[in-house]
């Protein structure tokens, strides 16, 4: 199938910036600096990569001002070259579009509600009073609860499921195996034995958001569990009942949240991260991958918590000591003790 | 729909305690104690919510015998506040009932043997021989493994995969996306190639057992995995070949086992925390979030190895020096032997 | 079910070694040292379990040359017992055969081109174009995205999701809730908000390869993600975007492996260990569990980064320490200073 082709001049007519070099060059795809040939779009995300865009067998990039002159190769220079490449690879990779209509061998509960410009793919279950928005795509084998609500355009990849009642924005995009909606762990112990407190909460998630294969994000208790417009999550990662997470955060893969955490807007949270619950994460929040996070933040900022990795060795000779890390403080303390004695003591003599 | 009311008086007739307050306040639900409303029953599980308390608009309140005297709210007097809450609530909101049947789009192979009061939901595969006791729900899209026995009242969620010939117990609730039997991670290095080793062990679950959304159990490698009764496991949690779990044991979101391990009962184990393979953790162990448990755990109590954070400057400027511990301990030392020549030198000197 | 029984001779003719004992003994399964039965044939991997070697009540058993006399039982000596044992089991316990052929209830999209020999089970759905080869089992509820290449051979368990245009090579084995192919995390900010990079690479996958339950491999964004041949991945892997993994590598459960990372051939990476992206791992590397790689590692050899555990009170002890290491480190420098200044000054004294 032959791609579609697009001047420069046409790509910023429509997307802003400006075109230095030959503004009728034309390009169909984008591709990354090393592997672009002719007819593909580059961009330059960093100054750091100027030895692959010498290199590059792209027709045309993306820089940045500063890297206006750093290629003879046409070029749009853009504000924010990632974000323009964005754009235009969108615009290049229109997601496919799914008929309309419910796969026969879908199995719809009665009073669901299914706009008729839906997609409703093979082996989907939808439970009663579930409702679908225009234009969403319910790909082969997902499973929407009982009085689910679904807003437009949103795109569901196969096996997704939704629980019970739990209510989703428009244009969400959910990869395979996610979860949402599952029981949040609530659990009393009784005389030895543990009991299961109902969830009664909701998910409630808002416009725009991304969720991840095989991400889970728990229904809430007593109230909803909460996920603002714009949040994106990426795989694996494990929502608890009654977080919150504001508008905005992104979040990247194998991150637990423990129950009723309430996390910022514009927050990023690196991979494997963990939150405990109950606590507060401000705005703005930086997390480092592999950091737990065992108090409230009330600060913007970037927060680690690491501990360096080094050869076989080379840990077990330096970790054995963390379990007497007090006594080789407590040790220096005194170690200062007797020097300060030892000044006081001598300084007189030698003053004297 | 209208909920059905219970008077106080009622509630305690069932499950014990006492009321203060007026006795013929009804609720129909259970709510958390800031967002309760008329009609609502809440709960005290901490003294530390005093001030929640007072500003709650419920109807009635669960409080403990301290707390007894806490509020003028209508209230009920328990001597674990949470668990009698976990009862009335599961009182007030029982699961939904799945009518008995088996769905025209169910596939069941030959064999298979269906209680006529189970529920078979939409795009079940149930394999040969497999065994489904009285009440069970087997929602949509479940797959069950030739010789899978399934005892009663067991509700797996939609998309639950059990394989061939392991056995769970009655009134299990496992969540979507659980996946149990898996094969363990079996292999043999063999002139520089892996050789799978055939895992020919089962799951063997107990009663009582919630397992939550994509949490994986892999089946035994020879032996059998098995989980004990009562125990309850969250999300995304990967309990490997030959594990064994002992009952009543809780097991926070993320968690990983690695094979071979047997944790005692009565255990408690926080989220994204892992445990190594063959070693064995007594009972009434709590291991904090985020702890890498490597040698086996003999006593009770609660163990800890988690790197506390800080803003990244700081982490970055006090990291540096774990790779250097070892040598910071020689200096000490050093130091010691050092001002201990002094003191011997000088303090015969001085007492001279 | 009766199973077929072999002699010791018979299996040392077919995979090698040599029997001590009588060669006539016969046996039909493998089994643990410590739960086989006559008729079982076990193996002793380890020195250090000589002791439950003189307790088994195996028929009889695999040893090293080094152990060719530690027992007097039906034995067979082999230079690498448990790959020997790997290759006993599988021949004593082949998979089951699926019946070639569709099932009724899959869903075969126009121009999937899929082998008659291959099974295809119950609620299966297959894309437009996808070619599935010889012999290949996909079970019940998988999905098979448009234009997907699968080789010969491969078994899919119930519930695996590949996404369109993936390539997956000979004797794949993918378990339950594996996601091959989803969007890997690409977003840019602007303005506030996050775009969607369309990932237009595809996951390829090598010959030998499994892939454990609930393990997610996303796609590429610009050019491919890949998995080499022989590779073995556990359960609940992340494997994000652009990710090289060499053959011949193995991956315990719960690691999340980041953009762009490429990890060579025959490393060993322990459960839930975490590597950042962007980064270059050398062949022969091991990661032990729980640590995180966050620079490039060129060098063979064994890495580690755990925190190690004790008792909540100890730990906390001495964790509140770590917030002040560069403190301690410091001064421990003016100790020494001070130290070497009255040495200076003392030692100019005395041997005055």
């Amino acid at each position: 199938m032959k791609r579609k082709a697009y001047r420069l001049a046409d790509i910023v007519a429509r997307f802003g910036g400006r075109v230095l070099g030959d503004a009728d060059t034309t390009v169909s795809q984008v591709a990354a600096l090393d592997s672009a040939q002719a007819g593909h779009l580059t961009f330059l995300s960093s100054s750091k990569y100027h030895r692959q865009l010498a290199a590059t067998h792209a027709g045309a990039v993306i820089v940045g001002e500063a890297d206006a002159e750093s290629t003879q190769l046409p070029r749009i220079v853009s504000g924010n070259p990632y974000a323009y490449f964005a754009k235009v690879s969108s615009f290049l990779n229109p997601a496919p579009q799914m008929l309309p209509g419910i796969h026969p061998s879908a199995v719809i509960a009665e009073g669901a509600q299914i706009d008729p410009t839906a997609h409703i793919g093979p082996h989907v279950a939808v439970g009663a009073g579930a409702r679908i928005g225009a234009r969403c795509a319910i790909m082969a084998g997902c499973s929407i609860g009982a009085g689910v609500t679904i807003g437009e355009d949103a795109l569901l990849h196969p096996r997704v499921v939704v629980y019970h009642d739990c209510v989703l924005g428009n244009r969400l995009v959910a990869h395979s195996g996610a979860v949402i909606g599952a029981d949040g762990f609530g659990i009393a112990m009784d005389e030895g034995r543990w009991l299961k407190i109902p969830q009664i909460g909701r998910v409630v998630i808002g416009d725009d958001v991304e969720i991840g294969a095989n991400t889970t994000i728990d229904r809430g208790a007593l109230d909803d569990t909460v996920i603002g417009d714009g949040v994106k999550l990426d795989n694996q990662i494990q929502v608890a009942h009654n977080v919150r997470i504001g508008a905005h955060t992104a979040i990247a893969g194998c991150v637990g949240i423990a129950g009723s955490t309430t996390i910022g807007r514009h927050c990023r949270i690196g991979g494997s991260a963990g939150i405990l619950g109950h606590l507060q994460i401000a705005d703005h929040v930086e997390i480092s991958s592999f950091t737990l996070i065992n108090k409230s933040i009330h600060e913007p900022g970037s927060y680690t918590g690491i501990f360096p990795f080094s050869g076989n060795g080379e840990w077990r000779k330096n970790a054995v000591h963390l379990r007497h890390l007090d006594g080789l403080a407590k040790r220096i303390k005194q170690l200062e003790q007797e020097i300060a004695a030892f000044k006081s003591t001598h300084q007189g003599k030698e003053t004297a």
